[in-house]
């Protein structure tokens, strides 16, 4: 995939991430904006050296433009008194930005310019589930590590040139170090404390540090390069005249040790790999290996066929969603993690509904793992309150927004993000989140056949059950099948919806038409599971809240077939996510249920004509062609804008398709939009420009794109 | 004591750390420039919430100044569509400066500020050898943690009144959290992530997470005190109104799991704490044992009846160096590192031969660790070389510079600091460090009275009298007791001293009068050493050398009996620390030898006469009254001014107080200077302005004035 269109810009960042390591080496945009970043909300924003020396001037040396102008000579600092400058025979320049092309995929992304190629590999592949894998499999899936080649075309040259790899660390504890030491000299490599590290098995080639890049690559007398009060390193080889070169980089990532507070766990990697050193001798013994993932992966992909500008989101989504990944491990059992981007919240379970139908691809185990984790320790049980009226009803099950921030897991039962008395951003989404848990487990279940899980959940899917009748209304006569009553836990507060951000159109949790098509979504499937665990009796009861919330919301559309945001309170705001639940009973292969000629056949009609006429400048499209969620708010998410297109057009059939790459190229724009290229994938964008959900890990809902 | 000069600022960093966790709470300059610093080379720069309520004015919550301006609320990021001011209510200011005092003494910093008090107790206290030691009184000396006691004195309130202690971390890895969660609900506190935490045990206090600290200390909803996103955590009490409120807070520290790299260790503390929840549990419960240890050694520092300013910056220089101090466990063994400040090389010898006086009063087994340590680990074998010429003679041990930097130990034989085929700065110090493992170990044999240890290094011992003499002339006809051959590890280079980044005046090794009267010192120490092995032979050798050495030294004065700086090549500096190296003889209790009418005799009246003829304006004191270390260089060193002073005091007999008290209080001055008050204690002064060593530990130096 050459660019993404002649007039957008190629100097975006992207994750390069191993899997579950919660780490990325970020690179795209130009300064000392990406690096080797562990466990953070945002790029690590190191000088990133990745270069050769060039072909004509001696003495010159080229590098993608991934460095700050602050690469000053640090001898100052040790020397007060010293001349600072040294003689300068050796300069570090940019490659002029128009000489480089990038050909971006979502496991390779490639550099060049002249002679020089750098292309670095992050394969996607499937975790294998640990209960019963063996050790070798897991280490393939799970090592630490991205992998980089740097090709220098030195056919045609006259002398030898050399090709770095390197990087000034920002990690404030550690210095940066050979790891050579550690290795017995076997591999070569430099990197940062016991963290980061930048390794080769190139006998061929040696590693350095220095305070300036030049001093490693052109060392004038070698023995310095193991000055350890340097802060760049680098790896560094030569091609010799007439050869093409190409050296083998590991970028490796290791934290060793308990890894959070609140609940003690570790990475799971830890189990495999004693340490960065062995983690990089891994990497490299496998590097074909890795390569090959990589390619198949990268293959698969464009077998789906999408148009450029999807191919493109996709491979940026899947990317921004590996660096948020993180495989714990707690009583020698794994416990899976997606941090929140920029936020690093925990298993946001708003987000882990969206990353479902990634990880139903890749890793069933993972949802299944979370699920457990929601249920055993942070779900909880509340009563229930009507607005405005202090009585409360019986609620029951529901579970928390997340499991914590930053690897601090938050105590159990409890989220970070909830507060109390609130009915904006920060305050509960208890309904929300126990249909987010009947959505994600029955999907799990249904799609994943494993109908011994269904079982051993039957409790808890029974407790949903009757949690989400409680919510409709006490009085079982009055039921109309969506949420009226707010929990307990909001203390006379209102509940909101994963749309924190957004105004009451998709905000707010009570009557909204979002939750209430996702809450039909969720007694739909419910039906289906309790019919396979022959519980006739619930089966029977969720089908009838399932045609009472149809009914309900059908019963909304205008004179212009359009559904009000808020049901019975005279809202006026149009929203795309009416359509969102939809994908749970398609996924879940019920189809009679989403057909436009199905026992909900006016409900889905009543979508249909609703997505057709919100589809419009003025109410739900930008006037640059982009999908704008609500037609009350200038903020549109693109996870949920993926999400609601492959609804829109496999589910209710409907895709006008220069419409929709006018949607796509918008979107794309976005994304690539100089403001906002550095945070990689974000999801919030208000007017286009990224507001919120920057580094963000939601993306991945693309992926229903290649179904 | 209190201040140290009406007008001098109070507002100047000082750290406030245990022994041996390389961790400093560092508070005193404006703005957020303090904090929990763990393995830092400088200030945290955290904003810092120390203070209360006002007494008359509701909603306004006044601090001590540690918190900069941008104390902005987070939450924007959160909800991008939120109009950012919230109500406004509750203001927080600093208070006046101009109404704040400051009490600065060794282990207790007391500020205040009309009704309400802060002490932050760090007490100084000797760890027991562990070898031999009970774990209790391990975990005494070594628990990593500071106190702090903030008091309110309300007796005259009419209301209510909360006082606040809390912070910002600035990790990059992890969130805040509460410590209350972790502990039961024993304790009450906030810290972030596993590292650090301000934790009480004041059942009536309560600790909260907010984005902003009014919302901590009034909250309008005490549930919301949990929330999990927030970036600023406090622990807050409150005194009734009549009453004087103490609250009681823990400054904890931890880094668990291996901590080092290139050599793996543990910090000591982990055998003895197993996270920062039992840290805090301990701290807190034995918090009057601190307050007794600390008021303990603050007496024993006033009994020295040192004038103010030296005992100010005695107490300022021993709580930097605290803050660099950490003891590591390799293999069940502890392992004694000082961090080098700002540079954070470890163990640099150079300054472990200065840090010797505070460790041989305090802790005399960590100087036989360290000394061991760099015979097994960091010792080498050289050849060596006259200048401009290739010939290599046997040169013989010697000792690294140091032992790696920022926690990454340098590979065996080699130090992270020293280069190759240099001349100046990261040039090799090899003559320096084998006379200061002489002089070292000698001092901790001799003082310490440990001849078994003496007896086990005897062959160390007399492998530096052997190298000593090969540095000297490969003839030993021709040996006149000085260095005249570099290292081969210089590879053609010159050996450099501690003095680096000085002028040849001190920087140079070879010929260097500074290093040829410490020669002699490692002579006449060795002879003793020799002499008490019943060494015959050897002691003989040794006392000739120090006899030649002494000559050489003599013949050298001109005819105002000023000694050149550099012996035998015209050199016209002048430098003070041509006096330096007596200090080990004389502590070692050889006072015939630094005696102006024993065996050495001429030295010492010739030293006596130089320095009397330096100490002077134009020569070797600054205008203002401070000295100057070199003639020809503005840079001077205080720790080494301090030792110097000391010197020139007790062994060569020369005081003037009027000069002295002056210099002294020009001293106090350059560390004073706002333009460097934020460093804490610095070292290298180029016109009283900290350029180099800032945050530095070795001005302990000044322990030697309190003999």
């Amino acid at each position: 995939m050459q660019g993404t269109g002649s007039d957008r810009s190629i100097f975006f960042n992207a994750h390069h991430s191993p899997v579950g390591a919660f780490a990325s080496f970020t690179l795209g945009f130009p300064g000392a904006k990406g690096g080797m970043g562990l466990e953070l909300g945002g790029p690590a924003n190191e000088d990133v050296y990745i270069g050769c020396e060039d072909g004509k001037q001696e003495g010159l040396l080229l590098a993608f433009p991934f460095f700050g102008k602050g690469s000053e000579d640090e001898a100052v600092r040790y020397d007060v008194e010293a001349a600072a400058p040294q003689d300068g025979a050796t300069v570090l320049k940019s490659f002029a930005h128009e000489s480089i092309t990038r050909e971006f995929a979502c496991c390779r992304d490639t550099w060049q310019s002249g002679d020089l190629r750098l292309s670095i590999i992050s394969p996607v592949k499937s975790i294998p589930d640990p209960e019963g894998a063996g050790e070798e499999a897991l280490r393939a899936a799970l090592v630490p590590a991205v992998m980089a080649e740097l090709t220098l075309d030195n056919t045609s040259g006259k002398r030898p040139r050399k090709l770095f790899f390197g990087y000034r660390g920002s990690d404030r504890y550690s210095a940066m170090r050979r790891i050579d030491d550690t290795t017995g000299g076997r591999l070569r490599g430099i990197g940062q404390g016991r963290q980061t590290a930048m390794v080769t098995d190139d006998s061929s080639a040696w590693s350095g540090l220095a305070f300036t890049l030049d001093k490693v690559v052109c060392p004038e007398i070698p023995e310095n390069l193991v000055f350890g009060l340097a802060g760049v390193g680098a790896v560094v080889a030569e091609a010799a005249p007439g050869e093409k070169k190409t050296l083998r980089v590991a970028l490796c990532f290791y934290r060793d040790g308990i890894a959070t507070s609140g609940w003690d766990t570790t990475y799971y990697y830890t189990r495999l790999f004693s340490n960065i050193e062995s983690v990089a001798e891994y990497a490299l013994t496998h590097f074909d290996d890795a390569l090959s993932q990589a390619d198949a992966f990268d293959a698969e992909l464009r077998e789906a066929q999408l148009s450029d500008d999807r191919h493109f989101m996709l491979a940026h989504a899947i990317r921004s969603y590996y660096g948020s990944t993180e495989l714990l491990c707690r009583d020698e059992q794994p416990l899976w993690v997606v941090n929140e981007g920029e936020y690093r919240m925990m298993n946001t379970f708003d987000l882990t509904a969206d990353h479902l139908f990634f990880e139903m691809k890749m890793n069933p185990w993972v949802v299944r793992n979370v699920m457990e984790l929601f249920v055993e320790r942070y779900s909880y049980q509340d009563k229930v309150r009507f607005p405005g009226d202090a009585t409360e009803y019986p609620g029951g099950i529901s579970f928390t927004h997340d499991m914590g921030m930053a690897n601090v897991f938050s105590r159990p039962h409890y989220s970070a993000y909830e507060l109390f008395r609130l009915d904006g951003c920060f305050s509960h989404m208890t309904h929300e989140q126990l249909v987010n848990w009947v959505c994600c487990s029955a999907t799990y279940a249904l799609v994943g056949g494993d109908q011994e899980w269904s079982r051993k959940q039957a409790d808890v899917f029974a407790g949903c059950l009757e949690s989400l009748l409680n919510r409709d209304n006490p009085d079982p006569a009055k039921r109309d099948g969506i949420m009226a009553l707010d929990s307990s836990r909001t203390m006379g507060g209102a509940e909101i919806t994963t749309y924190d951000s957004l105004d009451a159109s998709l905000g707010q949790a009570r009557n909204n038409l979002y939750l209430a098509v996702k809450t039909w979504a969720a007694y739909v499937c419910l039906e289906k599971i309790f019919a396979d665990l022959q519980d006739e009796q619930r089966a029977a009861v969720a089908a009838e809240q399932a045609q009472r919330a149809a009914a309900t919301i059908t019963a909304q559309a205008d004179t212009d077939g359009m559904l009000p945001a808020i049901l019975n309170e005279g809202n006026h705001s149009r929203i795309i996510p009416a359509i969102e639940g939809l994908v749970f009973p398609y996924l879940c292969g019920l189809h009679d249920a989403v057909a436009d000629s199905g026992q909900y056949a006016a409900l889905i009609k009543t979508l249909q004509r609703h997505l057709e006429t919100v589809l419009k400048p003025g109410i739900c499209l930008f006037d640059s062609g982009g999908w704008k969620i609500s037609s009350t708010s200038r903020n549109s998410w693109l996870s949920k804008i993926y999400l609601s297109q492959f609804v829109a057009e496999a589910v209710l059939g409907g895709k006008d398709a220069a419409l929709s790459d006018k949607a796509d190229s918008d979107h794309v724009a976005w994304l690539l939009d100089p403001e906002n290229a550095y945070f990689a994938w974000s999801d919030q964008m208000v007017d286009g420009k990224a507001r919120g959900s920057k580094y963000y890990p939601r993306g991945v809902t693309a992926i229903l794109w290649t179904r």
